[in-house]
């Protein structure tokens, strides 16, 4: 049902403006892309969809939007400038790097350099002296600000534990091989919520949280079927992690990781905080002598404790890639023909419906189209286009292509009787509806 | 009616979590801010209706969402290499540098350094090689991305002109001296908008985009009397530039620009433009040898022209700051009582409503008030609270002071008849009002 491959997806992305090449009028820039208007829409969507099943529907749940620009001390005590590394190779050959298990096969052994480490992030200058001592990195993640941000988030909102802090930003790995068009890029976006509970209750947190994120998949679009749960194994856990579940998704290049659900223990909130010492921390952390804040909660009036923290972290990027590759579908139609059709969840959908009038030229059907559309964009529904190609057919074809659930045609008989023909994308039915109920038909498809 | 100075705006973003300094915890980074769990909602309801305002009530401008890291060659022929810069001063005594107009008083002439160029623009390395012929610059502006997507986005959705694209994101600019809050920054988000027509009809379109932007900012409450319009003066104009009007606002510092709506003539396209020889370009470009695109449209079968711009640019942290200013009151009450009320438009409101039980502990009343609160929250109109404290009265001060337009409380009297009592936070005026009516009273007082 899914796409055959990922030419087929980017094919379409460049056609009707999901996703371009980023400054491809100058040859690129590898691993960055653009998001076009159809793109920055689907985009948008899914962002919206996940910040309400997080935030909105979670009271005991904060949202947050941090800088990019990150203190390098940040990142020493989180244990990012020591290990966000990959191991990459020089062929001596072709002067090029890989990293080290993606490296060519017309690459000869005897060419290649003993794999070394090299870090992702990207460093630059901050302010007017540049001698190199006044750097930020951009973040690597928008976990760590997630966590540095604990007390003020606790002390502004008054939240005791288990309570949340949700973020969806922007954040930049300096991939040795960028791949697979935008699922592993320099730039991407992450929704990530850290969740924190006590010591104790945190395997119950856990597998409450796959739970609920794999219902989210499935309101997407991403069925179980196309899923598969799995149970890092202990060895290729990181140091700090009791347990992990990665959410993985046989994406057209195939099967990996869409979102990860990790038990980090107190690792985090004990990494950033001062007077360690006093909190027991149960996780392996190294001694911090910068951080001037406690991240801690007081559970009786002389003790405190580290809490824990359950981390559902996914990417924008792989999920629009999910959603696009299950919306995609070719399908045979009578005759001998095919469409192409994005049946993409309605809320999710780029564009949620087009007023096409039947006659491009007709003043009368044209005026009464424009009302309809500006109606319907009141609903704050999301977008709602004006199409006036004058060509029905071409029209559909289109909508079908980009995943537009309801055009909505005005003619003559509109003019006389205020009913218009809806035509359903999935199962290209059309009926006759009156105007005045038209909001309510729209409202229940997209948001029902 | 607005806040007495900059100093009371700070104090409330910190205490009720709408701004944090960012990294906070490690002494920060100058000049970068994170937005806490009531600033993030403020700042997405300001872009949202700037969005919805430009991209979905106008057929003829689509969206983009284009990459922060950008190819140098964009910003070579941009001009930002050789221009985007500010005097810059060292002090030989304090060894601080400054930019040229903002030298402390204590600083002695004779220790000042002649002022020099400094570029704003971070740079960064990209890929694994370090040897400096590869990088990155973080984009000074969302404009650039725009103009070089011209062609993609023409494309993709066969627009002619007159036609527009708007981008809201991330921009960066490594200001020597920031200052005043989050009005002049390193870390920013703007939002964009450049509207493509041919010239003659670009003084038209100028005028018509001021009148626009006035409007809006009315809409968001920031009323045409707190504005001045800037006709900036042709010695003060970029070279490009026809003719630029600045929407000037009295921010608590003082009066500066919140936004700039500039004629940038062909200028921006004819610059990123190949086979620049043919085009008839009117500005004064430099000569394009990279570009691989045709940054025009054909208007006769031999002819090509370059369309002129209009940029409508505003800047998120301005627009944040001048409504949050406008929204800002201290009230005097009966008793001699005060109370410090955020008045901001609703569809602006980080909280929508709080529900709040009369009796946190009681049962029946706790459950009514999450069940009002979730039928609520399906309503889409962004987020609603379940304030669980126990003490109305410092509820209501709270969300008076978060700008929470709508305040239910849930008491025994609901148990029995199904109505709540709505507080309105800015006449403070209580009602009766049946459940079943709570969603068409919430959807009027903030879409309507």
């Amino acid at each position: 049902m899914t796409a055959k491959n990922m030419d087929e997806l980017v094919a379409l992305c460049k056609r009707r403006g999901f996703i371009f090449q980023s400054s491809e009028i100058y040859g690129g820039i590898q691993g960055v892309y653009d998001f076009g208007p159809l793109g920055v829409e689907l985009k948008n969507n899914i962002k919206k969809a996940w910040w309400e099943a997080m935030v909105y529907e979670n009271d005991n749940i904060e949202g947050l939007d941090s800088s990019i620009l990150t203190n390098p001390l940040v990142l020493k005590y989180s244990g990012h400038e020591d290990t966000f590394t990959d191991p990459m190779i020089d062929c001596k050959s072709c002067n090029l790097r890989f990293r080290a298990d993606q490296v060519p096969d017309k690459c000869k052994p005897e060419d290649l350099t003993e794999p070394r480490q090299f870090n992702l992030m990207f460093k630059t200058n901050v302010g007017p002296v540049e001698d190199g001592s006044n750097y930020a990195y951009l973040r690597p993640e928008t976990a760590q600000q997630i966590f540095i941000n604990f007390k003020n988030v606790l002390d502004s909102t008054s939240k005791t534990v288990p309570f949340g802090i949700a973020q969806i930003g922007k954040a930049f790995r300096n991939e040795i091989t960028p791949r697979n068009f935008i699922f592993r890029v320099r730039e991407f976006e992450q929704m990530e919520l850290e969740y924190f509970v006590l010591a104790g209750d945190d395997d119950k947190a856990h597998d409450s949280w796959v739970q609920k994120r794999v219902e989210w998949w499935e309101k997407q679009g991403v069925p179980i079927e196309s899923i598969e749960l799995y149970d890092v194994p202990s060895e290729e856990l990181a140091h700090y992690s009791k347990k992990t579940i990665d959410i993985m998704y046989k994406f057209p290049h195939g099967v990996e990781e869409l979102e990860g659900i990790a038990n980090r223990t107190d690792f985090d909130l004990g990494s950033h905080s001062k007077k360690q010492d006093n909190l027991k921390i149960k996780s392996s952390v190294r001694i911090n002598s910068h951080s001037n804040s406690k991240l801690a909660i007081q559970i009786k009036p002389e003790e405190w404790t580290v809490p824990y923290v359950i981390e559902p972290s996914a990417g924008v990027e792989r999920a629009f890639l999910a959603i696009l590759n299950e919306a995609y579908k070719l399908e045979q139609l009578d005759g001998g023909k095919t469409r192409t059709v994005l049946n993409l969840k309605p809320h999710l959908s780029p564009v949620k419906a087009a007023i096409i009038p039947l006659k491009k030229n007709n003043n009368d059907i044209v005026k009464k189209a424009r009302e309809v559309k500006k109606n319907l964009q009141k609903l704050g529904l999301g977008r709602i286009i004006f199409e006036n190609t004058g060509n029905i057919g071409k029209s559909y074809r289109k909508h079908d292509e980009i995943g537009t659930p309801a055009c909505i045609t005005v003619d003559f008989e509109t003019l006389e009787d205020d009913t218009v023909t809806l035509r359903d994308r999935d199962t290209m039915s059309q009926k006759r509806l009156k105007i005045k109920n038209l909001a309510n038909h729209l409202v229940n498809l997209i948001a029902g």
